[in-house]
């Protein structure tokens, strides 16, 4: 469910550093407006001043396309452009959080700030949902993940979709469960 | 229509620093990904590196939702997140250039790069369209923007859907007519 007109706000979750941002949408006859993201305001209700110099959007056609999950090595601030999907989040960072899980209902007045090291996932509830994020490092082809399995058993992400109806990519079906993984490690500066 | 695959480019129009940036969609089973904003391989194409600060979406309802024409203070990376719509812009900088117009269809592969003092402005030409954008420096309610009405006879933007059965904000009923514009000069730094 899509809410106009609640103010902004940031709310801490159970794994560190993972922050729900609730967006304003201001309504009227065309439709509505929102500052998705927005630095200033950001910054001083505690979004990290993350930089961003990448935007991604993933086109998913079919219900329950199932993405991840990724940890890549840079910081993502998630959310769909529209319609409905499920967000999961699984702490891969060495420490006690380790195997920490997350998950909320991603909607346009909900997106969620991702430090580096966090695996991120989602699963479209409707069809033709575009999902949209931007991350404060460029992509390559050889950048190296850290990655576990949508599957794995000790995360147990409640995905609303059977994976078993789920539309996975090959690549991320061969993902290593959470007993396999090496912890990601704080990053040496 | 929306093209998988075609590499990323970027072209120039008639307006000055107006920038057409053709987007690259990586199609599979499960939809399409795309960069949608890559600093490092646009800026090496010839896009400003332009540093946004902040994230908009409007959701536009109804067909032929009409919004513009706005010159804020600042520079825009335009497109739609989902949905086509008409684009729009009219050059109101001082100069040779003042009331040149350019007209495309923005759909997921395009995006254009709007330099400040340039008027931007769209039509929605499906229901449900995520129309977003990225700029350079924050809104503010007082910010003054230059504007021009999207009746205009002398910009005579060409509108797929006739203005009579547009859906126009009344404010956006109420800017003037390009003859009455004050030109926007270049900014002193
Ligand atoms: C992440 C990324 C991918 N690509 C290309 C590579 C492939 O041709 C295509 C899809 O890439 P995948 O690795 O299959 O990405 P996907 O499974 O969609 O995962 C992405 O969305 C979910 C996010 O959690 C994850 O960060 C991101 O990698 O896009 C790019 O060109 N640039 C990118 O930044
Ligand atoms: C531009 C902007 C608007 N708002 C609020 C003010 C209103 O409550 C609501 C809608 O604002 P409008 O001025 O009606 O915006 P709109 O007509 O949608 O114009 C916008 O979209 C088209 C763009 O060309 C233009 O830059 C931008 O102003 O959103 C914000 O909170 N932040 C903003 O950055």
């Amino acid at each position: 469910m899509t809410t106009l007109g609640q103010p902004l706000s940031i709310e801490t979750t159970p794994i560190d550093g993972l922050l729900v941002v609730r967006l304003q949408l201001h309504g009227d006859a065309r439709g509505w407006f929102k500052e998705h993201w927005q630095r200033e305001k950001m910054v001083a209700l505690g979004l990290p001043d993350f930089g961003p110099v990448q935007q991604n959007v993933s086109f998913n056609a079919p219900v329950g396309v199932t993405r991840g999950l990724h940890a890549e090595p840079w910081d993502k601030y998630v959310s769909v452009a529209n319609g409905r999907a499920f967000g999961a989040w699984v702490d891969l960072r060495e420490g006690d959080g380790f195997g920490t899980t997350f998950h909320l209902e991603l909607a346009p007045d909900v997106a969620v700030f991702v430090p580096r090291g966090v695996a991120n996932g989602f699963q479209t509830l409707e069809e033709n949902v575009n999902y949209m994020y931007l991350v404060n490092d460029h992509w390559s082809p050889e950048a190296r993940y850290a990655l576990v399995n949508v599957a794995d058993p000790t995360a147990d992400v409640p995905w609303p979709i059977p994976l078993a109806e789920a539309v996975v990519s090959d690549k991320d079906l061969g993902h290593p469960m959470l007993d396999a993984v090496t912890p990601v490690r704080a990053r040496e500066t």
